[in-house]
């Protein structure tokens, strides 16, 4: 009937303006079934479980067999991890898949049939869950005994098919690859025809005593390759070139344009490269958002002028404020905006809204949120006034960091006298006096602070709530030590007692007060400038730390199974002194004797990300030919594209902001919270009305009367 | 009289035109004295004789006392090095000296006496020749014994003031120091916060085992500080968290959130400055050259229209045609445009020329060179006809890469095969053999092409040129090999003779293969794209080249004084086989006891670079303080701040192209001589005919009629 439709017109409404505030795509299905299960697909508590399994499947690795999450990275030392007996984590696992499972049926039915052929992303998903399912069972018939298991390489899956962002993030580095592998081909040329200029130049002679950067470094093809490789990541820099340096000072050009070209140049380049490429992506994906945004509203706003309360004679179609109401009402959003949509559409007299006016309205939701601080208190004593003005001056302010860098600086002069002493020799008394007067201040400067602004007002800035934050911290340390350990007084020695010692809580005091001298940043310009950057830089990145987690995890998982057991305790063959450093070593060596022992190696590394290793272990020459490989896969990925990937973003965004800040200057006295859509909101075109009714036609789900 | 003043002013204009061609300034004095010293200063001559005085300056650093040019670095079996007697570098100084006092007293006399003033750069230079002079002095009267020399430390300054280029993008660089030094400021206290929570963080304990980290990397604060700069060149990465790390994994946090702190976000923030510094300095530099040449143009103009044998009656101040061509033969300018503006001269019917037409004839001086080859030859026989066809074709050229290719795998296989060999059991026949045929291959492609092109024409092409080229010297090689050796036959045996053995004619042979192999660069779009940026790279890094070896100069001399005599012979302290990687290590470990003997040791680094030591030397934590504020200035400069300058002009440069690319592929059947000024031709602004007027009204020496 009329009453059913309206009511489906609605509610249609209602979920493309929240397609609208969330970006989401509007091509879904839209009978009232279906909207009834997208608004319970994109609710936030299914929203949150599902994060929740992709968290937990992915935590998974921590627990598991193959892994050591232990205290201590040190062989000696470390007990045997925990193993989880069979069937505890396989269990797990199960219920995930089962959520996943969930999941794609209820995202698949969403889209519709048509749809779901084109969408890749959704089949890889479901073959992904078949196979893992495959091997989970394969898994549990061995009793968790196999030694692959493919299923924990595919699960960082999960988490890229989750983020749209990640997926539009993997588009665009997929569009990078050609030139970027043109560089890499480049790269490739330059090292093989520089590894046999090498082998011909450091050839073996008859005196042993001169061929020492042959026995060294050019051996063979693989050696000669692997020292230039390691050049290239400048980790063996100067040691390569020492011997042949030694014999003929002239043997030193080889290297140098070794390294210029290959360093210097084509480095470079690919920085350039992936720049040039990512230079519009930022403006790009911002665009393609506000694209989905308008195309939403406008769909609400076709659905509305299809009501049969309309009159239908009118030329123009158009929508009622009643109807509009009735859609704000039970649409989820910001209650500013909506509370400011409101305002405007009780002002507007009129009755009915044409497609501009209802884009119009909607604009607010493109809005800068202007913050407003709450007013400060206003006193009616005449003393309590001129306090009020003494303590909210900014130069109180500027006294506190004063004080602030006192207090660093008295710590640093206790930390140089007292470095070389004995523990049984120190002395807190003079430490414990000094920073109990400087916490006093800082809590002084805290209450007068609130009394001055009001609390409300005092919380309203981020610097004050940090700044209250850690005071209050040190507060009740400061308090906690005088009740273990008394007053401080001369001889007031840090003895081991109960769960910390004195000692370790005025060293937890001091690495506080370090921190809380952070509150200088906002009042120097250049420094807030960088911080907001880096900060902005840090939400755009989220994407692309979202894909290095996904590589990052793939790689942890493969080299878990390809080196687990390489590392053993060598016990008395090295001196225990070195022996935590001859872990790295010896992993290498014994990877390379062909030994699978008991231990895993790059779990250690899973945990304390695998970066830091590859430079140290290529250095080491006697590392396997698939570990070398497994390396080389790694630096590439890791270290030189995800590294040119930052520094394009980085590039992109800084000179952004610096073109604009001339701009901001101007409006300095406002605060703005600040989004990306914001930054580039002056360049950003506005999508044509025909743009946006070609592509409300071709949705597959929506007949439009018109 | 009359003529005297017609003379003046043709001769006038004749300099104006070259200042125009040579982008020089055109404020210098005009009277015909001044006219024909300036032409005499800046004739090939004596520009010439001024760069061989300076590069005679500099290079006298090679053969000066505590400088050791010897083949080997190696302290052991290193001669003693030629010292010159005393007086002989004197005396060729005081000779360049006195080049440099003529330089200066032109260089000032034809700027005039009120621009003399204002000029900074010119009373610097009477300054250093002054402190330089004097230093000389006192270096005679000593005898040459004086330890301490500021006259070599001064000597750069030479190459710097005689180059416009390096002196504009040291004025460049000095508008990016604010900036920078905020970095660098953000950087120390990022540094220095880190250290203190270092500190902090590892703190002696009472059990010895468990400390470690303190003993080694933060005992004291210069050395907390030292491990974390060290930390930040990533040299001592994985080492110097390792003994916190085997202790607690958590400890990794603390460096991994300082590496990414202080490597990703605030390096690349100076890169982005830089960069964002650095983005309009190519453009903005071209600019002002097109703005020297339109003046210089202009003002031949007015003075040419101040002849007396124009019509005084004309409105419109003009130039007669004769005027112009007495002036246009006795210029110096490149034939190729000479001919061309003689050309549309005669073209142009007119009698008189206007200020917009005498302009449009000097544009020929902007447009690119269009490179024409010269014609094949036409045979008459169709035989020779058929085979011009045949080895004129690209498909020729195709087939000579792959033979190419053939031979480099052919050289890569037997040096696979023969790695391991002990000199004496090697074979070198099937190597000769292999490659007697492959250089007799390239004799007959050589000679064919240059049958089917002509030898003109077969020239003109730089590809052909390097191909040419390596041919004949491997022709030579091979022949000379043949005579000495006999023909290739089986135990063809590398036995030494002469001034090269067997062996390593057969090295030679082998290297110049490899290196010819670069000819298929141009076959290759994309790399032949990255060449071509390469290339133009080097032509804009002139001027930045120019000022790293300034501080590398600097830099040397400076090491030079300060750590003569760190390194000694270390004899049988450490085994021989160890030494010469020892010399690094020793030195530092020399210059932190305080002793100072007799072998320089920077001097060493002087002819290798002082850029891999660094690194090598920081790690070793034994330096003394003085060392160690050397090596972080030298760090700073030469690694931080001229790479980041070479990435944004990389990063610039190849943007440009880039986004060219499309645009020149159209019209890519012309092959254009491209210099920087005409990459920018499109972007560029001209100068309107008020700037123009007003600058030449602002000349401090001529008077303009008007």
């Amino acid at each position: 009937g009329a009453a059913a439709d309206n009511d489906l017109y609605i509610n249609q409404a209602i979920v493309f303006i929240e397609d609208a505030i969330q970006y989401r795509s509007i091509n879904h299905r839209v009978d009232s079934r279906s909207l009834w299960l997208y608004r319970w697909y994109y609710s936030r508590t299914c929203q949150w479980i599902l994060s929740l399994t992709i968290t937990v499947i992915l935590a998974l690795a921590f627990i598991e067999e193959p892994s050591s999450l232990t205290v201590t990275s040190d062989v000696r030392y470390r007990l045997p991890a925990w193993n989880p007996p069979c069937g505890l984590t396989e269990s797990i696992e199960l219920l995930c898949f089962l959520v996943f499972v969930v999941d794609v049926s209820v995202k698949s039915y969403l889209i519709g049939w048509k749809e779901f052929w084109k969408n890749k992303w959704l089949m890889a998903y479901i073959l992904t869950l078949i196979v893992s399912l495959a091997d989970w069972i394969v898994s549990l018939s061995f009793f968790c005994k196999e030694s692959v298991r493919i299923r924990r390489i595919l699960r960082p899956f999960f988490l890229l098919q989750n983020s749209s962002m990640m997926k539009k993030t993997l588009k665009s580095i997929n569009s990078t690859l050609p030139e970027m592998a043109s560089v890499l081909l480049l790269l490739a040329v330059h090292l093989s025809l520089f590894t046999m200029f090498a082998m011909l130049l450091f050839a073996r002679t008859k005196d042993n005593q001169q061929d020492k950067e042959w026995v060294v470094y050019f051996r063979n093809l693989p050696d000669s390759l692997t020292s230039l490789l390691v050049l290239l990541t400048t980790a063996n820099n100067p040691d390569v070139m020492i011997p042949a340096y030694s014999k003929n000072r002239a043997y030193s050009i080889f290297f140098i344009l070794f390294t210029v070209l290959g360093n210097l140049f084509l480095m470079n380049l690919l920085t350039a490269i992936i720049y040039n490429q990512f230079r519009g992506y930022l403006l790009k994906s911002v665009q393609s958002s506000l694209f989905r945004r308008r195309l939403g509203i406008r769909a609400a706003f076709e659905v509305l002028s299809s009501l049969r309360e309309t009159p239908a004679s009118a030329q123009q179609s158009c929508v009622s404020v009643g109807a509009l109401l009735q859609v704000l009402q039970k649409a989820e959003m910001d209650s500013r905006c909506k509370q400011a949509i409101m305002r405007s559409l009780k002002m507007c007299s009129c009755d009915q809204l044409s497609a501009v006016q209802f884009q119009k309205l909607f604009e607010e939701l493109d809005k800068d949120a202007i913050k407003q601080h709450p007013p400060s208190p206003e006193y009616q004593s005449h003393f309590m006034q001129k306090m009020q003005f003494a303590f909210g001056h900014p130069c109180f302010g500027y006294l506190g960091n004063v004080v602030a860098l006192a207090n660093i600086i008295s710590i640093c002069v206790v930390l140089v006298m007292d470095a070389d002493k004995q523990p049984s020799e120190r002395d807190d008394f003079f430490l414990g006096a000094i920073n109990c007067f400087f916490i006093l201040y800082y809590l002084l400067e805290m209450l007068l602070k609130i009394l001055a602004m009001g609390l409300k007002r005092y919380l309203s800035y981020p610097s004050n709530r940090f700044d209250g934050l850690l005071t209050v911290i040190l507060l009740i340390l400061e308090i906690a030590t005088f009740a273990v350990y008394g007053f401080p007084h001369p001889g007031w020695r840090p003895e081991f007692m109960g769960l910390l010692s004195l000692w370790d809580m005025v060293r937890l005091v001091n690495m506080l007060i370090v921190f809380r001298f952070l509150r200088i940043i906002p009042n120097m310009k250049f420094m807030a400038l960088v911080v907001t950057t880096l900060l902005d830089l840090v939400k755009n990145l989220r994407a692309f730390a979202g894909i290095l987690v996904v590589v990052f995890y793939a790689f942890a998982i493969t080299g878990i199974m390809l080196f687990k057991g390489a590392v053993v305790p060598l016990g008395n063959a090295r001196g225990s002194e070195e022996y935590s450093e001859a872990e790295f070593t010896g992993s290498c060596v014994h990877i390379s004797l062909g030994k699978k022992k008991v231990l895993s190696w790059c779990s250690a590394h899973f945990q304390a990300g695998v970066v830091y290793c590859f430079l140290y272990v290529l250095s080491v020459h006697l590392i396997c030919r698939w570990a070398k490989i497994y390396f080389v896969a790694w630096w590439l990925i890791s270290s030189v594209i995800w590294v040119n990937l930052f520094v394009a973003l980085l590039l992109e965004n800084f000179i952004h902001k610096w073109d604009r800040r001339c701009q901001r200057e101007s409006l300095s006295g406002i605060e703005y919270q600040r989004t990306v859509e914001l930054m580039f909101r002056d360049v950003l075109e506005e999508p044509t009305e025909e743009e946006l009714m070609e592509k409300l036609h071709q949705h597959p789900h929506l007949q439009l009367c018109r």
